[in-house]
């Protein structure tokens, strides 16, 4: 039985886990680095220590100071969060050979799914529908061409070890093509330290749609649904949203029967989001990817299932089978999520690091706040600029758009910048509002204008 | 249809109505005295205007000033909330004259469960269970002391103008009833202006159940469920839930049953509360009371039904049809209320106004604050002595309960007391998990020791 855990992470996604361990009567441990040790994770976890100075890599990564860590405080298990170590099939192995609970899927999945010429084919021989492209890493420039050739410009280049928006590049003709796969090439050895990249079909317009799943450790896995996350500006999502405004109860099933296979496929354990692009013209669905880990936007998903996904990653940690079936899940409602940024919407999103002087998040009916900022918090500029997440619920969209406006018309961010501005005027926007958009949103619309 | 809403109060249930007009695009007017021009309602409302002096009988009792100001911002409707004119037969009428909607029953209804040997009377008449005692108001001393004899001692001498814990009195024999009933008269006298006072059997240990009903204009009315409010100090509730730990489903069915019946005997419209003392020992109930006005604990019955009750008080008066029937009515889950009040509970609950220099509402999932406050609020000593209402929901009651421990954990207040560590004490108290328990429960066990 589980009765300490590690978070390995900060923000409010530490904050988040710590909250469901509190509640399970399970102790914690945070971790800190130098520049963090104000941070509210630090304050309200049982026990934290530094690990590091501010960079992440001698920080957050340092594999060495957490394990070191986790034997010194006799954890029993480590919740990565997101970001970070969480997709780091390293140091899932190194918990596992030091028989301290990895929170998340085994290496071997992790792998698996992080590298994605591998995720790609093992999707295909599963049965879940894959965007046309290259069988695996393309081999040179010639079987590139060759490939793009077959399946029609414009088509993308993905490196194999990328992510988060990075190592990735779009080609429209056969001079792009080339240029592309050397620099993509570059990027991603000296990103990732492979170089390995293969080529798909380029969908330019589609929903981001997603399909959570959860599976226990005894061949047990059911999905919960979707989360629309279509509006993103530069591949970041800005706006979660479940159920989809886009796709049918049919098509809902179809995308979580495919999700469930995905995850059979590598012997999943614990909670994971399998990527879909979804085609409105023809109405199909083709696999992007993996992320074997919680994601931001998963309290979406507990708003309108009810389900705790932080506390069902915990149970399933202790080898307990999932305590519903897929039959159990009910959807009730729509719920909406804004990511609070501190970034300047007036000036191309800047980041605004900086001390919040006044902070008064809303509250009511409807309303769920997953924060760590607090008065007088200063932001440090070396993570992400994540401020809140605002959550709301409603008996419809239509209510959870009218919460989400009166939310953030409440919610008071002071000393900094925040997307609060872009959310609300989001929220008023007649396309949004419609619901019938795809991931082109922000390039097409004009949200704000950037001050002279 | 409702277009403009004079909210005529302060505090979190101004805040909370403000909220529910704002998500149904209806403007706000708000209304405070002197002594809240920084009040958050005052700042989140459309319009707000000083009604008067600090006094609430100056200013949130200033029915003069408050009429002429909706007619003056041509308002179409009057949110009383709870407390202040939110009962007053009169100023229902008078809105009623001015042809301004009265969000709330008749003032005929208010009339009837005001008077509270009409309710009685009413009630007997209706097949509502009364708790067994004088048919109406006594006519003098000798009546009493035969009513008296005939139900047993101890009764329970009430003044029919009463509520809120004002002019009421127990009397254990014929001496103390005598004395009791001559105070009591002179109590009611002084302090409502009518003198008449009533006997009652007193039951001494009992749940307190109440139900919320909704009716609408049309003559349908129905009940969502219970809530448990048996934890109270001097007849002030400080925790609320809902399900009852104490009542069974067939009971549960009764009561909702009697509470539709009761507000069908007074045409009621809007939503309203009847109050019930459920004795255990033979699973017998009484009618206690009917409020007719939203309640200060209203929120978890909205947290277990998904009906947004100040939403539906507005529909209402709109003279919509109830958009469900008694079976639509779902429960699910668990809820919980404590009341976050400025006051010490290591001397004896003494209020504690001031300025609160630090505040943050814990977050996260299953958690909702109800709040005016903010960092910087400075607490007026002239009213009530709420801080926060902070509920919790889970699948179940040892979820809500582990859910409330880390919220109130996480809730940073500064710079007045609060009735933080009295809760915290509660959620750990074995006899309040075990769930139970009666109305005397904080008489007989010591939750806070008296500092020296």
């Amino acid at each position: 039985m589980i009765k300490k855990v590690l978070i390995a992470n900060r923000g409010e996604i530490a904050v988040r886990i710590i909250r469901a361990c509190k509640e399970m009567g399970i102790e914690t441990v945070a971790i800190y680095s130098e520049a963090d040790k104000e941070a509210l994770h630090v304050q309200i976890a049982d026990e934290a220590y530094c690990v590091g100075p501010t960079l992440s890599k001698d920080s957050y990564l340092n594999y060495t100071n957490i394990m070191s860590l986790a034997t010194l405080t006799q954890t029993d298990a480590i919740h990565p969060g997101y970001g970070f170590l969480s997709e780091n099939a390293e140091f899932a192995e190194m918990c596992e050979e030091c028989n301290i609970t990895f929170i998340g899927p085994s290496s071997y999945a992790i792998q698996k799914m992080g590298t994605k010429d591998v995720a790609r084919e093992t999707m295909k021989e599963a049965g879940v529908p894959v965007v046309p492209g290259s069988a695996g890493i393309i081999k040179d420039e010639e079987e590139g061409l060759k490939v793009a050739e077959e399946i029609g410009y414009p088509v993308i280049i993905k490196a194999t070890a990328g992510g988060g928006g990075k190592g990735i590049r779009v080609a429209r003709d056969e001079e792009d093509l080339k240029k592309g796969i050397r620099m993509t090439q570059q990027e991603a050895e000296t990103a990732f330290g492979n170089p390995g990249v293969y080529i798909e079909k380029f969908i330019e317009d589609f929903r981001h749609v997603e399909i959570q799943v959860l599976a226990d450790n005894h061949g047990n896995a059911v999905h919960l649904g979707e989360r629309d996350c279509t509006i993103q500006r530069r591949l970041q999502k800005l706006i979660e949203e479940t159920p989809s405004p886009a796709i049918s109860e049919e098509m809902r099933a179809k995308m979580g029967e495919a999700a469930v296979k995905a995850a059979l496929a590598v012997n999943y354990s614990g909670a994971g989001t399998v990527e879909f692009i979804y085609d409105k013209e023809d109405d199909s669905f083709y696999f992007m990817e993996m992320n074997t880990r919680i994601q931001v936007e998963h309290p979406v998903t507990e708003m309108v299932t009810g389900v705790d996904l932080i506390k069902e990653m915990l149970w399933i940690a202790n080898n307990e089978t999932l305590s519903f079936k897929q039959e159990d899940i009910k959807f009730e409602g729509w719920s909406i999520e804004c990511r609070i940024n501190a970034e300047n919407p007036h000036k191309n999103f800047m980041p605004s690091a900086g001390r919040i002087d006044m902070y008064l998040p809303p509250g009511g009916l409807g309303v769920r706040v997953d924060s760590a900022a607090y008065p007088g918090y200063m932001i440090p500029p070396y993570y992400d600029s994540m401020v809140a997440k605002l959550i709301t619920y409603g008996r419809d969209r239509d209510e959870a758009i009218r919460r989400m406006k009166r939310a953030l018309d409440e919610f008071v961010v002071e000393g900094v910048h925040t997307t609060i501005p872009f959310h609300q005027r989001m929220m008023e926007h007649e396309v949004f509002v419609g619901g019938d958009f795809n991931t082109k949103f922000l390039e097409k619309y004009t949200i704000m204008k950037d001050e002279s």
